[in-house]
């Protein structure tokens, strides 16, 4: 898999010249902007994904990094409608589960809040890890097993974002029963349940998470989260 | 922490207008190639990040995704020459212990791969996740608990990212005792390790994986990644 660019920017851009890819300082902006807005998105349009558009997602997501190359991610497009019922009600069973762990005015908040868009989302995607794929050999993964989910992580992260510059919404939802999900989609035994993700196009952008507009989490900054050592 | 991009993208390349930011097809190409050329990198110049450039990296990672936006992640510079001589040991010991895993040509194969820069890396950053923070207030963690720490991951592959659009190398080395890096750099007693990162300038730039380069493990493609359900 590989993309032949070197020829696509101007050479009046180059910020920091590598042998091979180079990054323009307009392209370092756009990219934070990608961030900026890439957004948990849970206001969906149903209009369907163009032809082939997830599986050109799937590629960009299979370029993640991972542990000994080890590539644990397993996608499942999910599309049976009772399945996604299925899915959707064991969100609506853990919600309300969830709601009852606030009181008062922070319970008031929770009710308010829109935590997924698995109805309108024309796109559901299961996401798994294989735990015991012999691609890699265990290289990197004896002392830290984890490592190999992380890179499953990664790959999402990867998808969120390439979805986003193709003007393609990600929403991740991790309010389910991992084992109504695993038995519901009958995957091996060996897939350990990593994310549901929703994908479609927004009905709205924004440039500041869902959490923080609506008062129930605020941003920290900088100061809280380096350390030296 | 907002960044005004509206106007920096040429009107007529825009490839789907939303309301805020505009991906057009030379931006989804640039990522897509950023995404090529990011790589694990483990061979670095000793050259030292620009003053302020560390820290323009961390508040990239900060628009990472997080459950209930906990953001728990914690990013410890790791500076002392005892510190780094510490972590480096723990490398040395755990990487001869996990050569014992190989025979015959893998384990020649193995031996020849270079899988750290920690002598050469300008900056060494070790990743951990805050378990207990009070932030986001546990939403989204009930059934999933596991998604606190996955936050941390998305901030790593963002810091990545981000750093690969500067022209800022990463690699990640997961071949330590997490153990060793938490009693060395004494943090807190909630404080999970996540992963150690090297950043620096590349020596070298490929558009593969260096396992792929050196013969270890191939790339699958997506047939072997994707299904339906």
């Amino acid at each position: 898999m590989r993309f032949s660019v070197r020829e696509c920017i101007p050479q009046n851009q180059v910020r920091r010249m590598t042998d091979a890819f180079r990054a323009t300082d307009e392209f370092a902006a756009q990219f934070d902007s990608l961030l900026v807005w890439r957004r948990d998105v849970r206001r969906f349009k149903t209009d369907l994904l163009e032809p082939g558009l997830l599986e050109e997602l799937i590629d960009r997501a299979c370029l993640a990094p991972s542990v000994g190359n080890a590539q644990p991610w397993r996608f499942v497009s999910v599309e049976s409608p009772d399945h996604r019922n299925a899915v959707a009600e064991s969100f609506e069973r853990e919600n309300a589960e969830a709601a009852k762990l606030y009181k008062d005015e922070q319970a008031m908040l929770y009710a308010e809040l829109k935590l997924a868009g698995l109805k309108e989302a024309p796109v559901h995607l299961a996401v798994f890890s294989d735990t015991e794929t012999p691609l890699g050999s265990g290289l990197g993964q004896q002392t830290m097993p984890e490592t190999l989910v992380y890179s499953t992580v990664c790959a999402i992260h990867t998808l969120w974002l390439a979805a986003r510059t193709r003007g393609v919404g990600v929403g991740w939802v991790s309010i389910l029963d991992p084992r109504v999900i695993t038995r519901t989609l009958n995957v091996p035994g060996n897939w350990q349940f990593v994310g549901y993700l929703c994908l479609g196009y927004a009905i709205e952008n924004h440039d500041d998470p869902e959490l923080v507009r609506h008062g129930w989490q605020e941003r920290i900054d900088r100061s809280k989260v380096l350390f030296r050592r």
